[in-house]
């Protein structure tokens, strides 16, 4: 077999076999197959696609590339979840603390943001003292006997992904969705998922903008997982707008202990919900959404969630006292609150904008490596829909220095957008796909 | 401007601007860009394809990444000839010294056989103490003092084209149409000609299968030609089975001599002619075929093309003596007359199969820089559509030994196809494109 004619039957439009897909796996991930080779591969896959069984194929001999973990001893059925990323997710922080509150144990191998979109260890390193960095011993132990562990990756998943998303990085063949899904899935299977509930995001301030292309993603994991004997489910939800009305790690830490405290703002509250909603169902916890919110409104209520992530926080090195005393996380220099230029009814507000504005400020990175600021980002005051006077608080900025503050402000205030009329907020989630 | 960019716009269809290719041709040979986005680039080529205004920026951005010769100080029209490649193609052999004796000075940097396909270069080094590898000054003179020379690349001519041509051979990109073409014009336009004379082969020992292919590859460059102010004429010839009678280096050095002395093979000597009198077309020496065919043919009879054949083979520091003397030619120590197996009309002889056997008695290269064995080869004593007697002679194998004897007259007496009725041969010249 040669790489080069593998390539050429994909640029053809053929449909590789399994040991096509497995040979050019292992051997671009033992170096054999050069990088000029596996991106010709990965454009001819971006243009002629990849069908189900290709998909799973490429799926599989990612995961098996590295290490496969194996938490069959510490759950029956070991539940995950993924973000494809947003602006203001804090999801991971909520959702973790109330599944694993319900009895069901999480160990989520998480990310750090780039460019617009944030990640869940950024969130969790605004905490003096949390360590991201955990053995793969220690993410076991702990997954083990606090029932909750939010970590990096602490061990070699899918290398053959890690190589190739860097390629696709850099060689323009990010958005394929054979290759988007597989990738996903591809780390959640080697690191132990036997279900996964993937979070889409949909609109200005995500990956997927328009929600049929959110769809055929979430209808290419189904596929993926009932192909490899997983349960998989999907919730697609806005982001139009910001998730919760905080962006910026420290702040977006803050709005989440709130939300556990049964205080969180309501598209917050109702997307962690449904997401943990799903996840109780695929691991057989609950027959029900109705039955699984219940659940988990309890753990809300009866403050077991937030316990729960205290006994995280704690178990990582964290400063746990930060749950009552919100002071003891990193603080701007600088907070302004920016009034309403008018008044009006929010129409939209443009995630991305907020996301990229969030970036200048520091909270996140341009490219990887970039050191971030914790302290700083953005409070939302008002979201769409709402009706606002002239001169009454939008927005709260929090910020370095007076440079970034104005232009922040100036580019906030530009991502508004106001009627006259009453405007019906879009319904934040906007489906569920679970086959 | 990001090469990621670039890439991602011929992924999706668009067309690059000048600057574009520009940047990524310029980019990609100093090395600035490298290989494995270089390669992504080129199969959205493929895939996409490049519309004429492209194909011409990328032909002059390949072109421009060298030296580019002027040889508008040795004739006012300089004219190069390009062959895509075959089997038993001894025309440069032929044409170039034909052309040379009426007056119109060719200058040709040749390349050497790989695969099925046969090498200019190596064919002339068969001649005993034959230099090849001409510094730019000794090409120079030698065309201006001698009017003929035929050498390797002898200046850093679209060094790009070289680098890019690399790459496609690797990641299954060769097959394109505007890559094609504009490799090829490329390295004609830096190498100083005005005028270029395309030999496209089609059939079965010929990279293009189809009249359609071909005609289009012609097509291609042509538009390129007229973009660039350079006049462009394709042959479209057939390569079903071999051209002439002999395939070997020694064999067609021997076949070129006698058809320069008048005694060709008819499809050989209608093919030199044809492309010939395109190139005195081109150059203005012939104001259409039947005077250019006149001139030619003269060339043959008078002995000016064989005294200019001589001329070169001297000053190149080969054994002119050749020419008189064929015995001085290397010879292989097997020499077998095979004969026909029954009697019957060749119907067809199969131009890969002669071109591959005539690789595996050692004529030609499997990968480059392989070793060749100049005496060995073939030589037919018919051609499609005559009739052959059973017992009387088919063809004749030249071959360094037994084992190598014994293959080669299996496969190559199963690559003929016999008819009980006449068979009337293909026109080998199937068109003419200049337009």
């Amino acid at each position: 077999m040669r790489a080069v004619d593998i390539i050429a039957r994909k640029r053809d439009g053929y449909s590789l076999t399994k040991e096509e897909i497995d040979f050019f796996v292992q051997g671009f991930t033992r170096g054999d197959i050069p990088d000029y080779q596996a991106s010709a591969w990965l454009m001819a896959i971006f243009l002629r696609g990849m069908d189900a069984r290709e998909t799973i194929d490429l799926t599989m001999a990612m995961a098996r590339s590295g290490e496969m973990l194996d938490l069959s001893g510490i759950a029956p059925v070991v539940v995950d979840k993924h973000s494809t990323g947003g602006v203001g997710d804090k999801t991971t922080l909520i959702v973790g603390p109330m599944v694993a509150a319900t009895g069901l144990p999480v160990g989520k191998m998480s990310g750090r943001g780039l460019g617009f979109s944030g990640g869940t260890l950024d969130k969790l390193e605004a905490i003096p003292g949390f360590r991201v960095g955990l053995t793969k011993d220690e993410f076991l132990r702990q997954l083990k006997h606090v029932g909750l562990v939010v970590a990096g990756q602490s061990a070699d998943l899918a290398p053959a992904d890690g190589k190739l998303y860097a390629l696709r990085d850099v060689t323009a063949t990010i958005e394929s969705l054979p290759l988007i899904a597989s990738s996903i899935m591809s780390k959640k299977i080697a690191a132990g998922a036997h279900a996964i509930v993937l979070d889409v995001k949909v609109g200005r301030g995500a990956f997927m903008k328009t929600e049929q292309d959110a769809v055929a993603l979430a209808q290419t994991m189904v596929a993926i997982g009932q192909g490899v004997n997983r349960k998989v489910a999907a919730v697609i939800a806005d982001m139009d707008q910001p998730l919760g009305n905080t962006v910026g790690n420290a702040l977006e830490v803050q709005e989440a202990i709130e939300t556990l405290r049964g205080n969180g703002p309501s598209d917050l509250v109702e997307h962690c919900l449904t997401v943990a909603s799903q996840m109780l169902i695929l691991a057989g916890k609950a027959p029900e959404a109705s039955d699984a919110r219940q659940q988990l409104r309890a753990t809300l209520q009866e403050g077991q969630a937030l316990s729960k992530f205290c006994a995280m926080i704690e178990a990582q090195g964290g400063d746990a006292a930060v749950v009552d005393e919100p002071d003891r996380l990193p603080h701007a220099p600088l907070v302004e609150k920016v009034v309403a230029p008018r008044t009006g009814y929010i129409a939209s507000i443009d995630a991305m904008e907020f996301g990229l504005t969030a970036v200048d400020l520091g909270a996140g990175r341009q490219k990887k490596g970039d050191l971030i600021d914790p302290a700083v980002g953005i409070v939302l005051h008002a979201k769409v829909g709402d009706l606002v006077m002239q001169g009454q608080p939008l927005l709260t900025i929090h910020a370095a220095n007076v440079i970034q503050l104005d232009t922040a402000r100036a580019r906030l205030l530009a991502a508004y957008s106001w009627s006259n009329k009453p405007v019906q907020p879009p319904p934040h989630i906007r489906r569920i796909v679970d086959r």
